[in-house]
């Protein structure tokens, strides 16, 4: 195997020799889905733009974004950003990670001068809305709107009532500066709009589906109005897809195809949920993204594994008994990254030690001056160990510290991993005909000019 | 039937005949556990003081507890709760879900006087506790420590952090009066640190476990710190206790019985997990609220619903595919609240119209001067009948507005489901017995005196 600057570490030794034996059944198909991926000969491989789009368009899109970035002529203090589903879970999950869990309350300068990032579009609440343009009023918004077509539903009422807004306040040639429309090459709703409103524009491209779109414009350019630094982030996921596309066999390949190939032996052996055990609160929104990807890719005919986050150890004091002792229908992996103090507004390092204390009454003496991050990776291992043993099979997969290159790398793996797998269960990872049942019934609902015959029926049964 | 001004209306038209047969086979032995409930000879009788905690204490309590804010004799303008579990899960869910979503961003007087509540110990993040401190350092924090040992290891890190931190900017004195510790009567060591330090005290009841003890001193005082209205959300609770310890059947024990006996039908059936669907993002806290109610009481012996929280219709867009066509081992529940736009700073109602507009490129048309609402609700209900024709079977709570009253009488209607549903289950609802499991784990690999051996056997292992 040749020796690739692997990224990510996979470690299956808490797995349990049974499934591990049945996943050795697997890793030859899961090996082939991996080169069709590669080839572009999988199912739905008009979808599989994501595969290569770092080295193909991403690193010039990137230049593009910061020309961009740096020639916007208004001041702002605050990115909105209008989108469902994959238009704002990866944006999210990426700036909720590397941001200050406490942005919202300090100055800029107290947060690596980072912008915040709000996000509309991707709910119906009425009063969220509302309280969304309190905020507004508050502060110099830049919108960004993202929707391949322009007339899914929510972000489409929130981007009409936000730029209503916004061109009541400076009016329809300031608001029009203020406004990103993220959306199809060509076609739809929304790219009319723009040309018509002269908004900038970027591609959704025509071959990448929402839910593996972070990495193009559709993430990259919010996540650069906020602060966040593009080029690591596909740096980080170009050397895990390269290494995928390599024809020579290497670690990462075999971390994939064994990951594929042991979800999927939990799977046909009865078991109906991964558990993705993270020890880093600032990783909920990932998990977030991490759920629509799998979720959507693989819940489909019957199938797949329902993906559940479990926060370390947060959840430990809550799901905490239910995967110890309930119902044994779980895998769990868990997400390790190298635990440290994070960094302080001029990008030093810092860390915590547990302070002595005289009085002992915490009985915590023990832990004097040991690192807060030690306490948590053990408490990592711990749990793995005592779910094991509580009979769920547990996977780990183990990077670097929490940044840009990483969570690149990591996106990267996972979305990989996931259409290796989604080719082992026999469904297309790359459509969601299931989305469109609750459409339809809300159109109805709704009396939308076409649907009203269906709207009158289900007036009828509720 | 009584006439009880019933706080909450169960639906279970969309659970499908087959299964509404099997729950009519369990509504008697549900309607006993309630019984046994209220005459506390259930099992784990001694953990059930929550059931009329609200009449026998609550309202006395609460009024302590407002004295006690009007006393308080420095200036905050940050309350700073530091427990995990049952500790933290209950004000988190309450504050988010009324408060402003934006608070973070906006000064006091646009968020109806509120003051904004963060969170500590419940994890062990060294980054996420020294991003904790930075902003500690930009307001004048109020902490409430809350653990009925003192001793349990994530709140006790994040404590003795904490309280150095104050000790060293205000003095020993007045960092004391900053301390409230809400923690067992007589016993344990943050009882006889409170004593030694001169930390004002509230009690965690002897008879109220952590997950039920929301409307205890646990919840209240933060609560009240916070500026919300405790007493209201005692007297929510309060009629639908009233209502069920009533000997005179009534609508609200029906409701009860139906929902244990529907949730055990679908788990007898081989369901393994409940959804529970939710239309307003400031809800999410309140699903990990009840996650931890319901996961905790329920999931062992290898038995249980996994409780699994969907954002509506944040989630149709995430998990959405799965419900509707993933593995058919879910149950659905529908929480419904009268959808509104909330109020303003001045408490004035206010609505939110989808406005005209000329082009109609998104349209929309067809929606034009509709509530937002009016879209969200036809969203649910159109969603409850696709999942329901997708295999998933439905139940839906509805209750009036959002507010204090509301949420404690939703909580009071959760708590004793919760009961009777764990008793139809056969399980102790009452105790935890796994989440001890990591928590040996964790002390042997960092090597607490008396558990040096597991710890040598851990990391031979791992």
């Amino acid at each position: 195997m040749a020796n690739v600057p692997a990224a990510i570490q996979f470690d299956d030794r808490f797995f349990g020799d049974q499934l591990l034996a049945r996943a050795d059944r697997f890793k030859g198909q899961a090996n082939e889905a991996l080169v069709k991926l590669r080839n572009k000969t999988c199912r739905g491989a008009e979808w599989t733009g994501w595969f290569d789009f770092p080295a193909r368009t991403g690193f010039t899109l990137a230049h593009q974004i910061k020309r961009l970035t740096a020639d916007i002529d208004v001041h702002f203090d605050l990115v909105v950003v209008i989108g469902i589903g994959g238009s704002y879970l990866g944006t999210r999950a990426i700036a909720e990670a590397l941001g200050h869990e406490y942005q919202a309350y300090l100055p800029k300068q107290n947060t690596s001068g980072l912008v915040p990032i709000v996000y509309a579009g991707h709910h119906l609440s009425e009063a969220g809305l509302l309280e969304l343009l309190d905020l507004l009023e508050k502060r110099q918004p830049m919108v960004n709107v993202i929707s391949k077509t322009g007339t899914t539903t929510e972000p489409s009422i929130a981007f009409r009532v936000i730029r209503g807004y916004l061109e009541r306040r400076y009016g329809a040639r300031e608001a029009a500066r203020r406004i990103i429309a993220t959306t199809d090459k060509d076609h739809g709703a929304l790219r009319r709009l723009a040309g018509e409103k002269n908004y900038r524009t970027f591609e959704v491209p025509s071959d990448i589906g929402g839910r593996f779109s972070v990495l193009s414009a559709v993430g990259l350019v919010p996540l650069a109005l906020g602060g966040f630094g593009i080029e690591r982030l596909l740096e980080g996921a170009d050397e895990v897809f390269a290494g995928l596309r390599d024809e020579q066999p290497n670690a990462l390949q075999d971390a994939v195809v064994r990951y594929a190939a042991c979800r999927h032996a939990a799977h046909e052996a009865g078991k109906t949920a991964e558990v993705l055990n993270f020890s880093e609160p600032k990783l909920r929104s990932f998990i977030e993204w991490w759920k629509q990807l799998f979720g959507e890719s693989e819940g489909k005919e019957g199938k797949g594994l329902l993906p559940v986050g479990f926060a370390s150890t947060t959840d430990l004091h809550s799901l905490g008994q239910y995967v110890q002792d309930g119902v044994r229908n779980l895998m769990e992996t868990f997400l390790v990254f190298d635990q440290g103090g994070g960094r302080d507004s001029l990008g030093a390092e810092r860390r915590l030690r547990l302070p002595h204390v005289t009085e002992n009454t915490d009985e915590l003496g023990y832990l004097e001056n040991r690192l807060i991050s030690d306490v948590n990776t053990a408490a990592s291992q711990g749990t793995k160990v005592a779910h094991f043993e509580g009979g769920v099979p547990c996977l780990e997969l183990r990077t670097g510290v929490l940044n840009e290159h990483t969570l690149g790398a990591l996106i990267a793996f996972f979305e990989s991993t996931c259409a290796v797998s989604g080719a082992l269960l026999g469904v297309n990872p790359f459509d969601q005909p299931g989305v469109e049942a609750y459409k339809k019934n809300l159109f109805g609902l709704l009396g939308k000019p076409g649907f009203e015959q269906l709207g009158a029926e289900l007036r009828r049964r509720l």
